[in-house]
């Protein structure tokens, strides 16, 4: 089969053999916004001369703004639930395929905003065998939006979301603070005792707004130097993203993506008492292959 | 004698009788970046026709980018140590006359980065009357980044600062959450219930990286609509601050600044069941007269 994880500026295929193994794998800048909607052609370019019969995709190509509004699955969803909310889209340009786009996930909390995530939770379906057990499993996908699955007997109890990366590139490149920080961004280092100060800094009263004043008097004081002020408001923020969403009594907590942002968020896990397990960003096509048998789409 | 209120963006000048009632008043657009370093000049021509002797200025005209670096003054900081911190400058082109610049205020908690302020603090001395008594009394001048100021025995205690304005700029105009709002952000309306809605879920669970995501979701769904979504936005920040900032058990707090700004921060306070009491932003003027008095400048 092929699996695809297409989101809003990445595509990125998998080509699977039989007990869901990677064989091949391409990636192409053709996300979303680089479509202006002629998906179906995209997508008959880029799995040419793979000749498998089920292509199953997940992430915002299920969006209202993708190729086919796949409703989302509410919580609590496994992969049952999510398996079943698979929709088939009509690709004539592809004969003798069958073209299937996952559901998103939404978890609907009594007295809070929903939660959604698309993409994420196949990752997290990917991530079967470490999260195997009752649980409760706390997996966080961290990234521009953070998002946070509560997993408990094999199905995603809640999601949470925390803007922090959007946040920290808004401050770091647009706000007063950023412009106490060197200029060149691309050169940021990542020192890791200022991040642990920031982290600790979190747990301070006041709050995050009082709080990242802390970066501009810190400079104007000599107390953080401008190299090091980055990764302070990096841990400031991810302390309290931690602090905000994990529940105090976790012990352990699973991190999916690159390696440089999981190094990061496990040290302050780490900072927190809480263990990190560490996986790779190349679950979703696990994810998807568990979908397709799940649904019977595998021949 | 002659106040002047002289910030980075702003420029007021009062012309004070000897009881320190205002006779005249001018503002400019002749901010510390708009000076280019001629602040000699800039204050020749802005006094022009007003003789009077003593001229008393604070703000960022203090600061390390201003006309004279004038060292802060440590909390506890009442009018006379703040008038003790008074520094004289020169300015041969203003013959017959005593140019002065306030100090500001630098508060260093114990555990956390020190707070600074300059200029707030001649608002807060302009306050006298409304805080007589020994207090405590909490002070709020909204604004980019808000000040608030604990005052006891007429002194200032604590003062701690929110980035509040400067976070819902940056998220209005160039977040993915002022990416559902209207395009025109002149227009945004003050909706008094989305606000509400707003502060009331700033008490949530998740912490603000996560509720500021609730932005998104609830216009996803339908149940944030674009000209309200502004509104909500400046509730839970502002909700943040004041949970932030405002211990428990807190009464009444001052307001001092502009019409719009402070009516909101009444409601969010109101909200928090604290009686908000609204003072007008030129305050400065009179904590100017109150220092020239105590300094022993006036005639």
């Amino acid at each position: 089969m092929i699996a695809i994880d297409w989101g809003t500026s990445s595509f990125r295929a998998y080509r699977l053999d039989a007990a869901g193994a990677v064989i091949e794998q391409r990636s192409a800048a053709a996300g979303l916004l680089a479509c202006q909607g002629a998906f179906e052609t995209v997508l008959a370019q880029q799995v040419a001369g793979w000749d498998d019969r089920a292509i199953v995709m997940a992430g915002m190509i299920g969006s209202r703004s993708g190729w086919l509004e796949v409703p989302y699955v509410d919580c609590p969803a496994g992969e049952a639930e999510i398996a079943a909310g698979l929709r088939e889209v009509n690709a004539p340009s592809l004969p003798g395929r069958t073209v299937w786009i996952a559901p998103g996930v939404v978890h609907r909390p009594p007295q809070a905003p929903p939660e959604v995530m698309r993409g994420e939770e196949t990752q997290v379906l990917g991530l079967r065998e470490a999260l195997a057990g009752d649980g409760p499993h706390w997996v966080c996908l961290p990234g521009t939006h953070s998002k946070w699955v509560l997993v408990e007997g094999g199905r995603m109890r809640s999601v949470r979301t925390a803007m922090t990366g959007e946040l920290y590139a808004l401050l770091r490149r647009q706000s007063l603070l950023g412009a106490l920080m060197p200029d060149a961004i691309d050169e940021d280092i990542d020192d890791e005792p200022a991040f642990a100060q920031g982290v600790a800094a979190s747990a301070g009263a006041g709050g995050l707004l009082n709080q990242l004043f802390g970066v501009r008097t810190q400079g104007l004081f000599g107390e953080l130097p401008p190299p090091q002020a980055p990764s302070y408001l990096s841990g400031l923020l991810v302390g309290h993203e931690l602090r905000g969403v994990l529940p105090s009594g976790v012990g352990v907590a699973h991190l999916v993506g690159g390696d440089a942002l999981t190094r990061r968020y496990a040290r302050a896990l780490d900072l927190l008492g809480v263990t990190a397990l560490r996986h790779g960003e190349a679950l979703s096509a696990q994810g998807l292959h568990r979908l397709a048998a799940v649904r019977g789409l595998l021949d």
